[in-house]
């Protein structure tokens, strides 16, 4: 077991993105070692089988416009047919943790063994509203992710404006996500962000992400920030990611 | 009184970018109308006048490389001359502060009237070593800028390593810096970021950042992340801020 966690570790520090992890445990089932290891945790006792927090559910600080849109995605997470059946729609919510290794089977110990101390850098902060409010939405069938983020008061650059580097950090996290679930393990490659307008601080936003083409291992992403009826364009931002094999991190 | 903070207000409600604000309130003596309400701020009693904490000065949390790097290039702040003199040297600390606004004077008094509870992005948490613990210095001769960076547990990305919107938000902060010294008021228009190797947590790293050319209005620069020792490069980025007026906000 102590075998095992050393083993998992240092696969982490050979982690060369955040959205390669994201992949890794969210296929629980692949045949690697990674996958037979996250195997072994899911045989534990039931208080390892504990879910963590999800992050991206509603809470008290969530405004009218953000509910307003979650809903609006959300009914599109499960439809019904003619004859009164229900069935998946065509939009996902994704859930959010603050860790990335608690989207494993078993991450909740995980997280107590390994740095527990670590938090998700969009996540680290407990006071609801305070910073990234945000909840993803993936349709498969377009090959697009939408994030609703309403923005709170510490994450300032210019006073009552969104510091640069938070909107970096949205658009790496929503483009690296629907990466790697279009294409397994990736890393982040390039990120090139061209700067519109400012978000003022309590504002909601929408951060859409689309994929534009794969050549080989590489991965052309995209990805706009606008105000919530798509009037206002704060950002633009192409996105390379590239594919890499767990197997290449365990040697 | 009310009708110039409501003024100022308005001002910053039309701020592009991180960068612009630090020039604003780092240069109060500025004969625009800023300049002017500014001067008057200046007036009021010393309750007024206090200096807000400055966040780039050494804590408990700072590890044995921080401070050596920190003593390293603070020792080159002031230098002794032949006769025994003591006289600038070419580095310069730069004072850093949990909101933008309080680099002007009477600072600490606006950021209680205006969205008192927003915080500076980079300095929002108050547990010393649990984000970001940077200090800048800044060679005017040599056009650069340095900023020592130790990565605290709060700006995980893949367990264990930093998340690239940290990386992005430290890229931005320390090149806005550097703009706004050398050029005065600035907006961000792109900010193209190669990630080359991950940064694990607990890390320290140098951020330097350097002017490539100017054309009109363009401000083209470069940044590096790199170990300490220089040897292993994390991200090279390039940056473009465009050269604004303040006269421009006003109207």
């Amino acid at each position: 077991m102590a075998k095992s966690v050393g083993r998992l570790f240092k696969v982490f520090q050979r982690l060369r993105s955040l959205t390669l992890i994201k992949t890794l445990l969210s296929h629980p089932s692949t045949s690697s070692p990674v996958g037979t290891f996250v195997r072994t945790i899911a045989e534990l006792p039931s208080p390892f089988m504990l879910k963590p927090r999800d992050f991206s559910l509603p809470n008290s600080s969530w405004g009218p416009e953000m509910m307003r849109l979650y809903e609006h995605y959300n009914s599109q997470c499960e439809v019904e047919t003619e004859d009164g059946e229900k069935r998946e729609g065509p939009w996902r919510r994704l859930p959010s943790y603050n860790r990335l290794l608690k989207y494993a089977t078993g991450g909740l110990y995980l997280s107590k063994m390994i740095q527990s101390k670590a938090r998700l850098f969009t996540r680290n902060i407990r006071e609801p509203g305070a910073a990234f409010e945000y909840v993803l939405f993936a349709n498969s069938e377009q090959k697009r992710c939408v994030a609703i983020f309403q923005v709170g008061h510490l994450l300032e650059g210019p006073p009552g404006h969104v510091h640069g580097g938070a909107i970096a950090t949205m658009i790496d996290t929503v483009t690296g996500t629907q990466a790697a679930l279009l294409c397994g393990p990736v890393v982040t490659a390039n990120l090139n962000i061209n700067y519109r307008s400012p978000i003022p601080l309590g504002s909601t936003v929408l951060v859409e992400s689309s994929l534009d083409k794969t050549e080989g291992r590489k991965i052309f992403m995209s990805c706009k920030v606008t105000s919530t009826d798509g009037s206002k364009v704060h950002t633009e931002t192409s996105v390379l990611f590239l594919s890499i094999s767990i197997s290449h991190l365990l040697f």
